[in-house]
């Protein structure tokens, strides 16, 4: 393949960011295409018909082809490297916390940021104010447990950065920006400060 | 290995069932350990502390190892099976789909399913009833999408059944018991019955 993968993207999603963080620490070349969400612009006709039915960005185009879900596309990059490690059962573990990320992380950390700092408490609707609770309760779930591993652990998986640690740093690091508080957590901010010092690491977009 | 891994379970959860039918299919030996999740046998501290300290199941046993989530458990079992694909980019896309159910499909297709038939709609918070007309749509919304990939594909990825399928067809084989209409999903319809028609396939406990 001669042409770099294109990530079809809005830097401040940190979905999107997961893929580039990924591509970077890999050394691998990326083009983005760059969406405003909060303009509707990932739910146009053409984006629907050609980029992805669900309506959603990230999506990794490689040649005609799309793939949307961050996840997915981190584990199209990261195939064949260190990323993802070969053992079957560390390999499962990797997605394991993948999907842990996925369901039990991001509908809580990511969103209450995204409600918080993007839409503004006061422009949401009645049922998303009532959700506000239930997410700061799980989402403090899924940060507690995460510091409980990385009490024990240097990484989620082995001995080395994988995919996992890059799926649960992308909205971990700026969790604060829903109103969580890293301070609760240390061992989780010790992991955050040793991912910003890999070899190739990239920031999010401010 | 000369022991079989063992699922703990309940069998009346869609994510345990996803890994029972890759066995199945595979011909690969399951032991089981059952627990009633509506007697909070997942959440006694000797399971949080031994089994799963995110208190859920399935959990998949190998040896003294614990592996939760349901789809990083059906990975472990099909590594190297025809149900993951080795192509980089049908295997990724795999994965997508996988990643889709547990953030599209599962939060809406199974939690209404539970709420309606296992809790009852009496017994519901009232933050959980205004949550039914949200994750009604965005249930029928996944349906809807996999009806029109269907529509044009007789699987989720490539030319055969993969764990893309077996996801996706845990919860939707029984989506009417949360009130969605398969009437609806033609596609997806004839798609579950191709399924059910595959050598080793066996059904969800009643």
């Amino acid at each position: 393949m001669s042409d770099a993968p294109t990530l079809h993207q809005d830097p401040r999603s940190g979905n999107c960011y997961k893929i580039a963080l990924t591509a970077a620490l890999l050394g691998l070349p990326l083009a983005v295409r760059n969406y405003d969400i909060m303009q509707g612009e990932t739910r146009t006709p053409d984006f629907l018909a050609r980029v992805n039915a669900n309506g959603r960005i990230p999506v990794l185009q490689i040649g005609e082809r799309f793939l949307p879900e961050s996840n997915a596309a981190c584990w199209y990059l990261a195939q064949g490297s260190a990323l993802i490690p070969a053992d079957r059962f560390d390999q499962a573990d990797v997605l394991r916390w993948m999907f842990f990320e996925q369901y039990n992380h991001e509908p809580n950390v990511a969103t209450l940021r995204f409600w918080l700092r993007f839409v503004g408490q006061d422009k949401l609707s009645e049922a998303q104010k009532a959700q506000i609770p239930v997410k700061r309760a799980a989402g403090d779930a899924a940060l507690r447990l995460m510091d409980d591993h990385l009490a024990r652990n240097a990484w989620f998986v082995g001995e080395g950065v994988t995919l996992a640690d890059i799926a649960l740093f992308a909205y971990t690091h700026v969790c604060e920006q829903g109103c969580f508080a890293l301070d609760d957590y240390p061992a989780v901010s010790a992991w955050l400060a040793r991912i910003a010092a890999l070899p190739g690491f990239v920031a999010m977009e401010p």
